[in-house]
């Protein structure tokens, strides 16, 4: 790395994308590839994902999940069951057409989504009430040939995801499965990711097509949109029925099975990255930072010798207490330019020692998201740097939780919605008939829609602030990515 | 599971792939998919890949290695670039020609493996010597259009697999590079899948594409025949001259890197199955075993109560000793029924307890290898299942090293060779000149090749087998898989 590659140069206010893309590649989270829409995800990136894995794999197999792994491939005869359940269905996929040099009998869909793959397999797995709840992941890779302009985690043609997919003998126990995945994405949002987020249903207009009931997490970027951050599908008994998932229940009585099937993407990296980062760089929360902490010693040729072996000592404290800690003796860089480039790389809490810190016993920490600088003393240094990252969390997640709260507005008319939109961004908290015909004003005038609809199924308004006729919920209204 | 799914029908000596097959099935590991070449990897199959990533992943990431995720797909004009290093490279790739319903400009490769889409960004963020040695790895699917017959794990068109792929600034530092990754591969075949290997070099013509030099994990079938488990190859500079792999050393001078990689699919998984299992269905070591221990309750109607609450106790003593221990209180089922599906299903040690064992504080541990039975005390059942399951491992190991032991024989002349492969099948240790020529009559009469070449330069025979000449190197013939 050197001088030219430290700084970011736009602006996060003023040019969110071109500095969400610059953020992107100088802390090297990702590259783009030479085909469009496409990017190459580097270590420091993966390792993002690692830890988004490790935590909801560990909370899916605490409660029942197993993991699997079904073909890249779909026939697309078994696509085309689909059509079953969705009219008109028609998705944007890459066809592999040729295997060596020969053509094939039948094109091949790389998977956009699996269902239409691993359903009949349940079918088949499936024979009785004993074999319920089948609850089956798979972490792997998803391929949608949309045309849009590539942004990398947030919109790429090939993306990295989970996908869900539950049966269950009756609505009760599938309804059930839907929540405790929305509740789990909710935890990794607001635990893992210091994201606060806000989570509802899709209006029936917007729901994933065949599905009863589709639930989002919304999180609020810092341009006022809106991201679906994970969704968790109740799917009714239609792609049961598509794919003859039944069973036999105690009486042998051939029962049809009820699904669900839920998904989380890179974009969480995506909407990670863009909400917490700043103008110097990358800022990650220490849950999910490569390096929790990064000690820079301070030496000159007097000093050189005991800064080293008390850096040292640090860092080798550190270590043994679990945390991931690196220790930058580089001696072709001033420390002015580590700083920066800890910085650019979101290196949560840094650690500076010179000579005085040696003769005082003492460290000198310092926050990444503020600058907050904090003398302390050597002794105990492993609990006392836990503490920090506890701080360093608590303030990434306060000023995002600040940044929400504010964000959500409410409004009584059309022309309120319009006019809070277009100057705030954000969300719009209004009363609605239930009626797309409603949204379509709001989308044509400003580009927002309705990204939720809370749970509680009391409206908070009267009147739907469109059309006046009775409210039938209330609805989050606010542009998306 | 019902009666008829329990019982292996076919025979592993006479019938040994078509009793692979229904292994794989019957103990859930695998179903195949509806194109050919394909497969689905259930639950148990998927648990098995899954230990064999953890134990690697954290091998790799404890010696430098970093994760990371390159695109599916690969342009027709990078494939090409590697004809520079490969004289008429023709992969056997499937081809994505369309995306939507467009078609594309150019055709896109999936990806057979990845040195021709990593090599070019590794040239990209190369350029001092500090940035090296730069070691990357992905856990990735590749697909290889081979027109063979399916065979779970060890023939798909589609597999799992990790590529790793390195530069270092000279010779040394990726030739080490090279056997540390061959004795990563060694370690977990020894000490983690129960499979004593045999470790070399691949003789000159049969290297991978592009090497200087090929060393090789070899393991042995229970039909004689050999598998190549593992490989790891240095390439010396060939990738990195024709990738423009290139750094600044300390005088700013320009030179090309040197380069490795190396790679583990899910073969291992088919190795693994195949030696150790037997006709009751799969035999798995405890350390890759989805459930360690099943616990089998052994009531009437009055001793029920106690025996089940007796059973709950010991599996929550398992359980918090962080045994993976299943309970198996099923009402439906008899003991003899549970009995045999849970050694179908390989789990290594089995707990018996009934009135019987509730009197007498005791527990009846079955090994799943072999059937021996111990009685043992109800106090410290943690400590003694630990050394059980260290028990099972040490049989199935010996068992192995056993058969390959004797597996091994010499020959000294071109009919010795072919007699004994004949009869025996195995190993056949003979004095070789170097020279592929002296390979090409044993592969026409007996298929069989030089799967192996020790890495000790002095050969153990004066003359090669084949002949007469001196012999410059030991070459072991084996069939292979």
């Amino acid at each position: 790395m050197s001088e030219q590659d430290l700084g970011i140069t736009e602006s996060k206010s003023h040019a969110t994308g071109d500095w969400y893309a610059e953020v992107v590649q100088k802390a090297e989270l990702a590259d783009y590839a030479p085909m469009g829409g496409f990017i190459v995800t580097r270590p420091r990136g993966y390792a993002i994902w690692e830890g988004i894995q490790d935590h909801l794999d560990a909370e899916f197999k605490a409660t029942g999940v197993q993991n699997t792994y079904f073909p890249m491939f779909i026939p697309e005869s078994f696509l085309e069951r689909e059509k079953d359940i969705v009219e008109g269905f028609d998705p944007e996929v890459a066809w592999t057409t040729h295997g060596g040099h020969e053509e094939l009998d039948e094109r091949l869909a790389v998977r956009p989504t699996s269902e239409s793959i691993i359903a009949p397999f349940m079918a088949d797995w499936i024979r009785s009430h004993r074999d319920l709840p089948m609850r089956l992941n798979q972490w792997c890779s998803v391929v949608r040939w949309e045309a849009t302009e590539t942004k990398p985690f947030f919109r790429t043609k090939e993306f990295l995801w989970q996908e869900g997919h539950t049966a269950h003998r009756d609505e009760q126990s599938a309804r059930e499965e839907t929540m405790t995945r929305l509740d789990q994405y909710e935890r990794l949002y607001e635990d893992v990711l210091a994201m606060p987020a806000l989570t509802g249903r899709k209006p029936d207009h917007d729901k994933f097509p065949g599905a009863e009931m589709t639930t989002t997490v919304e999180t609020l970027m810092p341009d006022g949109k809106s991201v679906q951050a994970a969704t968790s599908h109740y799917l009714g008994t239609s792609f049961a029925e598509a794919f003859d998932i039944t069973y036999a229940d105690e009486d042998e009585d051939d029962c049809v099975a009820h699904t669900t099937s839920w998904g989380l993407s890179w974009r969480a990296i995506g909407a990670l990255v863009m909400l917490h980062s700043d103008e110097q760089g990358l800022v990650l929360p220490p849950t999910l930072a490569p390096e929790q902490v990064v000690i820079v010693p301070i030496w000159d040729a007097d000093s050189k010798e005991h800064v080293l072996e008390y850096a040292d000592e640090i860092a080798a404290d550190l270590d043994s207490a679990g945390l991931r800690v690196g220790l930058d003796d580089r001696d072709n860089r001033n420390p002015g330019f580590k700083y920066n480039e800890w910085e650019l790389k979101g290196v949560p809490l840094r650690i500076e020692v010179g000579p005085n810190e040696v003769e005082e016993e003492s460290a000198t920490l310092v926050h990444r998201p503020d600058g907050e600088q904090i003398s302390v003393e050597r002794a105990g240094i492993s609990d006392t740097v836990d503490d920090h990252l506890d701080e360093v969390y608590a303030k990434l997640y306060a000023a995002a939780e600040q940044t929400l709260d504010g964000a959500i507005r409410e409004a009584d008319s059309r022309e309120e919605i319009l006019g809070t939109i277009g100057q705030h961004g954000g969300y719009v908290e209004a009363g609605w008939c239930g009626d797309e015909a409603c949204e379509a004003p709001i989308k044509d005038a400003v580009a927002a829609e309705i990204v939720m609809v809370p749970f509680e199924d009391d409206p908070i308004h009267e009147e739907c602030a469109i059309c006046g006729e009775p409210a039938a919920r209330t609805a989050y209204f606010a542009r998306t990515y």
